[in-house]
């Protein structure tokens, strides 16, 4: 069954016109003709049945008929992630968008050797992976900002600092005597923390440092454990410690 | 540093003639120089302190000095996935490579609509993955093989069955009570297992079913998470559970 997010409130009998892209995919690429059924979800109002009214090459309506599914949200969790190559940062936005992230928030560290990136790319791929893996909002990917600045204003929600430097402990042992509720995880970029960082989070009383096992992981990889390992601590994995987004 | 791994026994003041890829890559890509060190490992004598002897375009040769780091294996994991294609499936090497898995295995199922993978193509994304990760031997990739088939022959290994279609408890949970030592991890085709197959497995007395989460994971997403959560329950990022292949 085709997904779709769209930004339109839904309610029976809602009448939806599809932009350019939407209409496009649904007609030219798969296809679709009047009386298909599609699902469509706004982050908002939960996920609904609808069927195509009306088919143009350029232009769908669609007709919103019945709830299948309440609005529910995922875990309120933040991956921070230094900015890495292009490539590497698609997967880990497609990755964190699978894994129920909920927000995605690019950093410019010492070792980043780049200070911007297509945060609508980015979006993009988080809409289309939150489509296809079945969730009903989609993560925000937040404009890049340095390291340092994030850290000026940070909400004092607990941050899983991975640090493959230091001695820190396994993210599991590590996650078992931790507070379920509001998390960040934050990746480095390939070449590590500089040492001034390192000592910055350190000492910061919401870091919780922890070790991603003994071999070096590249940045997508060690973002993409990382979700998953805090997925099955504390986050909807683990039904009896889970404690939704509000 | 630069790390290779080579097929040559490794003692102190052997020579070692590269081939001419390793011999480029040096020569012409790093811009090595007679006297500039690098660090060689072939998954039997640990790994070794080596000094560039002599640099041709072609042809390159070593001198090997001192041992750094005995000899050490990961875990005995397996991980058994059906064919995807060919982006998301080298995605998976590179990934089971850095989570160090022992074999990757690639199986063809009913809804895997590919019969063959360039074996070679993908044991060289191993073995570049496996010398940046730092690990001291090469996951070994295998010829694919009909699912059907590989059960008929299987060894008792435990199998970590990720079934995404069925009632099984967390992946996490599950493991908790079972043992360390040989395992393997089945990860399906993006379209799932048939019902025939998920029976039949579900049948194995060695099969242990188990579930990634309330979302639709791709192929590589399941795959990376399910070698991550097997190595922080039973492998080597558990120090205390960690049973080392023999």
């Amino acid at each position: 069954m085709i997904r779709l997010f769209v930004p339109h409130a839904l309610a029976p009998d809602a009448g939806i016109a599809l932009d350019e892209a939407q209409s496009r995919y649904l007609a030219a690429v798969m296809r679709q003709e009047v009386g298909d059924a599609v699902r469509v979800f706004n982050g908002r109002d939960g996920e609904w049945h609808a069927v195509l009214a009306d088919v143009g090459k350029r232009s769908v309506r669609l007709h919103v008929q019945t709830c299948e599914r309440p609005q529910t949200l995922g875990p309120d969790l933040d991956l921070v992630i230094a900015l890495v190559k292009r490539g590497r940062l698609e997967t880990i936005v497609e990755k964190a968008a699978e894994l129920g992230c909920a927000r995605i928030r690019p950093v410019i560290t010492a070792r980043t050797n780049a200070d911007h990136t297509k945060v609508a790319r980015l979006q993009a791929i988080a809409v289309e992976a939150s489509e296809q893996t079945g969730r009903l909002d989609v993560p925000q990917v937040l404009e890049p900002v340095k390291l340092e600045a994030m850290l000026k204003t940070w909400d004092d929600r607990r941050l899983l600092f991975c640090d493959e430097a230091g001695d820190a402990l396994p993210v599991l042992e590590v996650l078992r005597s931790e507070p379920a509720g509001p998390w960040a995880i934050l990746i480095g970029p390939e070449g590590g923390f500089s040492p001034a960082e390192r000592e910055a989070l350190r000492a910061k009383p919401y870091a919780v440092p922890a070790n991603l096992g003994p071999r070096i992981l590249r940045a997508d990889t060690a973002a993409i454990s990382a979700l998953t390992l805090w997925q099955a601590a504390l986050g909807d994995w683990n039904p009896s410690r889970h404690v939704e987004l509000s």
